[in-house]
């Protein structure tokens, strides 16, 4: 079906139209880290964040964020996400906290920026936990790893 | 097309993947009531509550909630819901409200959590329009009555 | 599948039921307009609004709310938009802005509401972004242009 | 306290500073009206539109809406709205139904957008339900009618 | 400052005016649980339900739908909650799990739906997570418990 | 007012009280920046990207966030922003975008954590835009610069 108009031809900001995109298994894979001092990375690990458990609840925000994706980012799709899962782990030699989404959709668009979303909210909500710490936290490196499925094909960064 | 990762894989919270589910017509029915002192009852079934109409916005209030049912649960899959609908009845053997829930989807996940957040929130609505006039209602019986399709088969509540 | 129960019969509100319906693409096309006076409408067209620039973010806030229709619409399905465009064009005969929104889904209802939110919500932004200098501006004439698809089939509006 | 830089300073879109402003009581009174068919408007009286009670549902919607303004409306401030009000009346003679909101807070910023965006959607949401009826409704005369507080002091729309 | 109109004065739904009320501390305790069978009461414990750790999970369930309070209950005041929190502990003798959730605010109006919506949303997140084990829980006795400080003054449920 | 309970006293997750700190001017200052290769930020300088004027819509992503805040973060306190702005600009030596953010409010806690929500879901925006041309693209060195106000005082990042 032929659009009515010519609206958002000219450049103009405007969400693409996808209806005719096929329904496709789609998967992506993201990643981002809280650097921070050694010693409240110490308060993370040992569950002494005034705010309580950083690694749960941060996990709980990255996925509950991940649904709010097409809410957020203006020129988003809204998809039916199939599957969202947030993993976060300490690495001492940053020091920092490792953050890793993951995020799949059968569907007509891809799920790159729900798993980045979900990454850079889980990040953030370790920020907020660990602040009365420590403010001089610094969110690096969100990015993408690798995604499958969809017209342009597979994608993987290159190390 | 299998994940990328391993995330989830270690009993972490996560949002089960659904994308190998084949997408079926699926039902659920859910109830729940409000009881409250027999003066109270009366307001509500006379239209005399302070904030107006009960049966009408409690019911608006539970439609409203089953589409904001996977922004409220956190591993809750977002789902396109076919229908729902909320029946706000007055018992007067409780004494209270009775409230029912149904709703419908063609999808790879159930409906039960959206028919279950439809009468909770249902409910929370009775219990704010009318607790001017009474603290001490008690929201009970918030269940599942009936669920059919999907991969588990059909389910009823044995009476 | 038959409904587990009759509620809605009785001509409460309730959303109708759409799983019968099958999935077919679907276009609307809505527009409306805000009058103001013309020194209102030069303050937008040279960039001089308080706020900011009124073409730009009126038309982000219609795509915006385009996908936050069924939150807003009590009786409103959710459906996975698939294109949303807004334009926003000066028109010195009103004097003011005339706003066209298109919206389209591959799905089992229509996005008539859609299309209108989009117009509705880019029309108050404009108001908001110059109600500093003309409180007195006016939205009208907020009605579908045309529609395509769907059991109902195509409606175009009578010039 | 003076800001940290001069963002917003080059005429860009921003959320213009109010913490200056000091809190005093303000009230906004807005209207609006959806012109419709003779027959339709009948429907909606009699309590035959096929989603149901165009009046309730509608009336629930604006004062919603109210409530969600500054997430709609993007250079918005998020206020306490202290009540929130909407009138439904149907009118023979345009022929349709006229919507009437009142907004009021205790706060530093207007209410203006509340009580427009309250009757914009109860416009809309009355469209939405009678709509199967009738595609070619329109929606007219948006409008502030009256606001008082503030330090733009009172306004009063000219008959 | 008197209203603008009467709206609202007929017993129809609206959101009552609190601008007249003076900010005050209030504070609100309310409770809920999830009854379940003796096996499922053991995966929650043991961490061994399906979609992850309940207890963490629902936490913080509770707390982000406090903060929703108003966007989910029509005629419920917008309001800044000062805290939450949200309790959860295994009950043998239910058997099932019991919740408890606490709020606060100086404002104008109560935070006894806040603490309220903590408690039922809490409820139904542990349903969800471990409904895969049993549909036949249930949710009961979700009420209030206390309440302190506005107008109405101290009120504590009889035992 | 003493708390009712001593729920949260045991280090799990929750909102903490601040009922008892004082409503003070608060601002605060993030940044954050998105590297890309040299032909994508010509696109974005040139208004070539796919989607529309990267500037202009990811201002207004990150302004319309910042009022989501306390929606995304579990344990983040609900306020009422008194201001929000956004800068986005060209920076050949990275090469890409750098966002600035700045927040303030007359409140009980601080706004840090609006402006890094709105300096990350400008980058986001920034990603979904440009992300057809290059799926390499890295968000960076998103941190607080200053904050001003509240108990703990000033604070500026070191240089």
């Amino acid at each position: 079906m032929s659009a009515l108009t010519h609206i958002g031809a000219t450049g103009e900001a405007h969400m693409v139209d996808v209806s005719a995109k096929t329904e496709t298994s789609r998967v992506a894979l993201a990643r981002g880290q809280v650097v921070m001092a050694r010693e409240t990375l110490r308060l993370a690990i040992e569950g002494q964040a005034k705010k309580g458990d950083v690694f749960g609840v941060a996990r709980v925000a990255g996925i509950m964020a991940a649904k709010k994706t097409s809410d957020l980012l203006p020129l988003c799709h809204p998809l039916p996400l199939s599957s969202i899962s947030v993993e976060i782990t300490a690495d001492e030699s940053l020091p920092g906290l490792r953050v890793l989404a993951e995020a799949s959709v059968t569907g007509r668009t891809g799920v790159e920026m729900e798993a980045l979303t979900a990454v850079a909210i889980a990040c953030l909500t370790i920020y907020d936990m660990l602040k009365a710490a420590d403010r001089g936290m610094r969110i690096e490196g969100v990015e993408l790893v690798e995604k499958r499925g969809g017209k342009s094909g597979d994608w993987r960064r290159a190390e």
